[in-house]
């Protein structure tokens, strides 16, 4: 069995919940929640499980404790043969990789600044520093970012080419962020739409929330 | 022929160098420098390799672009059967991962921000945004990192376990990038210092600036 600290409904957590079903694993798997309003992931216990304070956090069966939304995803995907996630050869591992880290940090990270630095975020008990001026700069980096991801669709399906991937799962989280902030992604966006579309119809998307 | 766009001496590029170096490449690369004080990685040339507009970037043979020193690594790495250092097995690949991305994030990129918001960065001409209280945060959040690092190599010689990996390559140039800051790691992080001088003392640090 394998154990998941998440709290439900969050942006990060949704990346290994997308992963899991996907992987067929998402049954075998127990997730247990930290509240992040309450502070839960500021625990000393919690903090023991993941040093950084933040879900997700995947426990395996002989007490290893993994974080990192891409070291995780990357853990399940390797479990079975077929690592269709994360890549097989070399340079598609690579341009895999690649892709994910530009979406984690150009478009889901810059929405998550926004969150906890331009709104109430997680309240005042949890977000101790904010800077409101910093964050709405996040957020413009978030929208070219996704300016640039409806560029990266022409002539493909998704972010990494034929093929879904990690690239695309965090580029949902980001759009579940969005979503939850009520920011929209612009109408004109039309490679972004149908891609949204896509691949909110798979059934691990069902799961994520 | 591999090329890689860099700009010798930074952090970033270093990443690549010392892979290159520990892989073998370093001599079949060809160095193409991009000015960033003079604001070249803002050029439509370079931005059409490297949408971010950020160093270093990798142009295979056939022209395909790699970016983000993480994917350029696990390409090196992929092209040798003997994937060191980035990992064998699943569980192994995402220690590795997670380890790389927590120093990446916490150390190496919190400094990169203090550097970009705090000091004067890459000049006027290149800053457009500074936020310097961000900044501030930001070496709070990197030394608090580094405390956390010391104590990882309690009882272990390198970041991800008992050998060299990319976790430990993200972690130079996070060192590299304190000393240009002229910050210092504190005296009493014992292990970090012994730790220092283990991976400086390999002949890819010597390429690496
Ligand atoms: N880079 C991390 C990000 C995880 C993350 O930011 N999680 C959020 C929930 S969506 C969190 O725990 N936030 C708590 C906080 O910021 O205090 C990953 O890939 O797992
Ligand atoms: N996440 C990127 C970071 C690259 C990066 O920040 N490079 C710096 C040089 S050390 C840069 O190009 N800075 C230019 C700028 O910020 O304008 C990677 O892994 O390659």
């Amino acid at each position: 069995m394998l154990k998941v600290y998440e709290f439900k409904g969050f942006a990060n957590p949704a990346r290994v919940r997308i992963a899991l079903a996907e992987k067929g694993l998402f049954d075998k798997t127990e997730f247990v929640q930290i509240n992040l309003p309450a502070g839960e992931h500021r625990s000393p216990e919690y903090r023991a499980k993941n040093p950084s304070g933040l879900v997700p956090a995947l426990e395996l069966e002989d007490g290893t404790i993994l974080s990192e939304c891409s070291a995780i995803t990357e853990y399940l995907d390797g479990l079975s043969g077929e690592t269709d996630l994360t890549g097989r050869t070399a340079i598609e591992r690579a341009r895999i990789n690649m892709m994910q880290r530009k979406i984690e940090q150009g478009f889901l990270g810059a929405a998550t600044d926004f969150f906890h630095h331009a709104t109430e975020g997680l309240g005042p008990d949890v977000e101790l520093y904010q800077n409101a001026d910093w964050g709405r700069h996040q957020l413009d980096v978030a929208m070219k970012t996704l300016e640039w991801m409806n560029g990266v669709l022409e002539g493909q399906d998704y972010f990494a080419g034929d093929a879904f991937t990690i690239a695309d799962i965090t580029a949902m989280a980001g759009c579940a962020l969005l979503d939850f902030l009520k920011l929209e992604i612009p109408a004109g966006y039309k490679n972004m739409h149908a891609w949204h579309a896509r691949v909110f119809a798979r059934p691990s998307a069902a799961l994520a929330a």
